[in-house]
């Protein structure tokens, strides 16, 4: 049996709120179909009003679910509480789930989506920034499981994202931080204009929620999103598993799963990224003025250098853990200058302990 | 964003029994791949010492699951423990999972592999005559979820299936009947032949759990599968609601259902087809002779034609349902002739009430 068939979806940009009853990109993307609308609490207490009124103008609206947005909430059976709403709603295999909030939002209306009535259109709002440059670009669903971190989930294309870069002038200083870790991310190992451009004008897009300078903050968001598609394109269901965007993504589920969620991704993202860019500069990979810069860029954006579980031992099982997902190799991604990434194997205990002294050292300065 | 990819798999015949030591194209087939077995108990009581022996010789195998292949366990839950548990065992996202037994069981470690780490390979043995003929073909995988039959799950195609008929010798009757039931929707509208066939040798078929006459056990299972191939190729991921292959399979799942999954899922398809079929004399898109002749080969397998359930409303709630997962349509699969169908729609309680009473007295004969 042979069947081929194409995967399309696309990001659109939209310049007015999405939920401004004159914006009408979503209504057109759903074009006339039921939606089922899975929000986060945060979300719905800010834009709930506007997304009723604007769902009332515009849209089918089968029903809507609340999650808290929270990743020790991204479960099967949560999931399964948001497939069980759109039962009762009694939304179609013809409806859309629209996800609306930031990353665990969107993998859990992205997964509820992928499985409903064996998968139905699925449509993303990003509410956050690593929403905005990271999350609408890809195709991965997944939910936390068994004490691993995206341990179930799928490969599930979207109908496409509507990105709104007003969401970010009401996110907490917090989740800024967070997003600027992921667009450090694919900086340092992609991009060394972009990651120019946050050394010169993070600080001041950090402290303006991404409104000043006007013109950066337009092009740290394009370059970002446009350095994310084009690692993804080409490589979208990961036959290839060397990745250069899983900088910062080795240690760092183990990390989230060790504080028992508590630590954001994004900070646990930073963290991973400096002991990965301090093990490289130990092995000559890149030299040390690269993991200077980055600890300069991680302390601009408030971003953690030291966590008490960041432990050799807790490493050395994300490692192992990093090999049965990656085809045997650990391809640790490690920046081998500005702009761009290598793939380290075979990383020793002693390797990390000596990273590990390192940014200790450097979050003591 | 745009990709394009193929999905191809197909259908292996052995001769042997597929866990013979001597029998490699089980070995061939996963290519060195650390393997997950997830078999049903009756299979595993039957076979565990053979599928144990072969592993030693043939796969790297990570470790095995049971399960019950009961249909009230087809549950997100259960697939969540088969998840664990090859988390468990280390299972990487390179391995593979391997179900072996009824659709029940291929169904389950179907979505298990479709979800564990975003999906991993997955490879079907059914033991079953639906298995063999209905359940190799396609790549739905589904779970029974908030009182509705097959509510969650995903098409996911699957490495392949190994079909190896010596299982039937050991099937129940009632299994076995089950398998007939399958087998008569396909021939019912989509092969003549096939049907003329089933009219003429199928009990002495079920009589000799299909080792008699010979040839025609061969040509009911060749003719079977390729027909179910036929019907689904071109149309693998449902993009057209027009399915002949759903016939007998509109209102069997509320059936299923409101017997807490104990009338087994092929008498609930006979059923359906009964009533469906009566339908459409009624409105004489085929001749009363056809139901007829479906009549006396139910008989001839054993399979119900009246069950307490049966009854105006539950059918009525079962066109809902389909019309919400058929694009708005019944589509109501009713045969126009030996070997061919077309699709009703707008089919009244009144007619239901009909068919029912027509398939009721054809049962006190």
């Amino acid at each position: 049996m042979v069947a081929t068939f194409t995967v399309s979806y696309g990001v659109r940009h939209v310049r007015r709120h999405v939920f401004d009853i004159e914006e009408t990109t979503l209504a057109e993307m759903v074009g006339g179909r039921e939606v089922f609308v899975v929000a986060d609490e945060r979300v719905w207490q800010e834009y709930g009003t506007n997304i009723e009124r604007y769902a009332r103008g515009h849209l089918r609206l089968s029903g809507s679910a609340r999650v808290s947005g929270q990743e020790h909430d991204k479960t099967l059976e949560r999931v399964g509480d948001l497939c069980a709403a759109a039962f009762d709603h009694g939304l179609s295999r013809d409806g859309v789930f629209v996800g609306v909030g930031g990353g665990v939002t969107l993998d859990m209306a992205g997964f509820a989506a992928a499985i409903y009535r064996r998968g139905v259109r699925y449509l993303r709002i990003p509410t956050t920034l690593v929403g905005l440059i990271d999350v609408s670009v890809g195709i991965k669903q997944g939910i936390n499981f068994h004490g691993k971190k995206s341990a179930l989930g799928a490969f599930y294309p979207p109908m496409g994202s509507i990105n709104d870069a007003t969401f970010v002038s009401t996110l907490s200083r917090r989740h800024l931080s967070c997003g600027f870790a992921e667009i450090l991310k694919v900086a340092l190992v992609c991009d060394a204009a972009l990651f120019e451009l946050l050394e010169a004008a993070g600080r001041e897009l950090y402290d303006s929620h991404l409104s000043s300078p006007v013109a950066a903050a337009e092009e740290v968001l394009f370059r970002a999103e446009a350095a994310m598609m084009r690692e993804l394109e080409g490589n979208l269901f990961e036959n290839d598993r060397r990745r250069l965007v899983d900088f910062g993504h080795t240690f760092s589920p183990l990390i989230e799963v060790a504080s028992e969620y508590t630590i954001p991704h994004g900070e646990a993202v930073a963290l991973d990224m400096l002991v990965s860019t301090a093990l490289g500069a130990e092995r000559g990979l890149c030299g040390w003025g690269v993991f200077g810069r980055l600890v300069e860029c991680c302390r601009s954006f408030d971003l953690p250098m030291r966590y008490p579980l960041l432990l050799p031992t807790l490493l050395e099982r994300a490692l192992d853990d990093a090999k049965a997902h990656r085809g045997g190799d650990m391809n640790l991604v490690v920046p081998d200058g500005i702009g761009s990434g290598t793939f380290a194997q075979d990383v020793t205990g002693a390797e990390l302990r000596a990273a590990l002294r390192v940014v200790d050292a450097a979050a003591g300065r």
